[in-house]
């Protein structure tokens, strides 16, 4: 997302970027002030993919409606984690994922509420009424339709099952390593994301011991792994150039267990505990 | 190939296009006349999608060369088709698509020499280092993959197998329908490609006749089909509207046989007959 609006910017658009909280959640007032009489578009992430925090997304379209402009989420990370609703919501543009939510990796799609015109990203061909070129990877769009559908009838079994799990070792945590920091807030979280951020630590070392474990977790985002660069989204929420770096992304699926979060907990304590030495 | 220019054109960069004769050739002479001191990329389709026309890839690449210009070429047609050795042929990019060389749909691949600078063609993550943004289809990744070793394997026996059927099936239209006009040539021609136009015949009417009985064929390219506008390969290759919109694209594949061609012939010999009555 953060791209994109850099993208627009290299475009000519002025973009404001709007400030976070300590718990990530923007506040819905100062959007309502930022709006100047030639704003087109709000976009705002619908959750975020590194603390979990869940925006007031009706609040910001009911702001968005108000003025006339539309709204576009980024609901990459909370499609198959919470209840989307794209009328009730009054969202007029969202864009999703399939590999968040059990589909195969390399498909997504994007909503636009009937009325709305939108140019497409790339030239081609005129295929999919002219609104995406390029032949249809079929197999990811059946896969990404299915995925949908079990995600929807498994919604709620699914959330209590992860925030089940992430309570568990968020308790288990506070409890065995007092001094980690929660990054994020307890409240409006995505059910299975956690971020600890572990003082006792090197950042990277705790990964690479995890992983060594069997235990797949990140420092930030996928897409920027590999860079040393503190997370965008942690010097946002205020944290140091050196907790940033010192933070563990845990989020859990629904094939997890309370006896993988014991591992995990046990394996992370172990790991602090060498470390000291 | 077209649409990426007029991209190219809306961004401010001005593009000269060549001429081609009657069966669809550029003239290498023409190019290396149009090139300008500052002319930064010849891009020329390696074969044709309609007519089946294939480029002098090497001569142009030797063009390129002489005058220190990037060389990429749209493969999408050619490769599985025809031998490509880029390294041979001077090619210093190329792209072609996966589901024409029997790998899933939505998969391609943009080969680029080592050493040439491009910008990736969307903002976002980071991924595929920093080459090309997004969750990468790993599926399709892996099934292209093997779908180029396959066809590397099989190409001797695909190339003369999709030749012969199509020689055979041009010999037994020209024999039963002396007015039917071949497009393109017979030199040079992607061995599964023909392109008859039947001047006693609506065009549509024809494609519609054809998949009644189960034969996929259509009129132009895929990318455009549902438009009413004439081919602007066949216009460019002289063609009257009337006749481009009378031509019937048959492409064969790995598994057609001469019974296929012959029901073929006979199905368009007996659409024909009927719409004269």
């Amino acid at each position: 997302m953060l791209n994109t609006c850099h993208t627009l910017e290299k475009q000519g658009f002025k973009v404001t970027y709007l400030n976070v909280n300590r718990q990530g959640f923007i506040d819905p007032e100062e959007l309502r002030k930022s709006i100047k009489n030639d704003t087109i578009l709000i976009t705002i992430m619908f959750a975020n993919n590194e603390i979990g925090t869940i925006q007031p997304i009706e609040m910001i379209s009911k702001i968005a409606k108000m003025y006339n402009i539309i709204f576009h989420t980024d609901s990459v990370q909370a499609c198959g984690n919470v209840p989307i609703d794209v009328q009730k919501m009054g969202i007029d543009s969202l864009s999703l994922s399939g590999h968040k939510l059990y589909a195969p990796k390399g498909i997504g799609a994007l909503y636009v509420k009937n009325g709305i015109h939108f140019e497409k990203f790339m030239d081609g061909g005129h295929q999919e009424r002219d609104k995406r070129a390029g032949t249809e990877n079929v197999a990811g769009i059946v896969g990404l339709g299915k995925a949908c559908e079990i995600a929807t009838n498994n919604l709620k079994w699914h959330m209590s099952h992860l925030k089940e799990l992430r309570d568990y070792y968020i308790e288990k945590i506070k409890e065995k390593i007092p001094d980690a920091i929660l990054n994020g807030g307890m409240e409006n979280r995505l059910p299975g994301n956690s971020n600890f951020s572990f003082p006792s630590v090197d950042g990277e070392e705790l990964l690479f011991l995890l992983d060594a474990k069997g235990i797949c977790a990140s420092a930030g985002s996928a897409c920027t792994s590999g860079s040393s660069k503190p997370s965008h989204v942690l010097s946002s929420i205020g944290l140091s150039d050196e907790l940033a770096s010192k933070a563990l992304r845990v989020t859990f699926g629904e094939d997890n267990t309370k006896e993988d979060v014991d591992y995990l907990v046990d394996s992370i304590c172990e790991i602090i505990e060498r470390s000291k030495k």
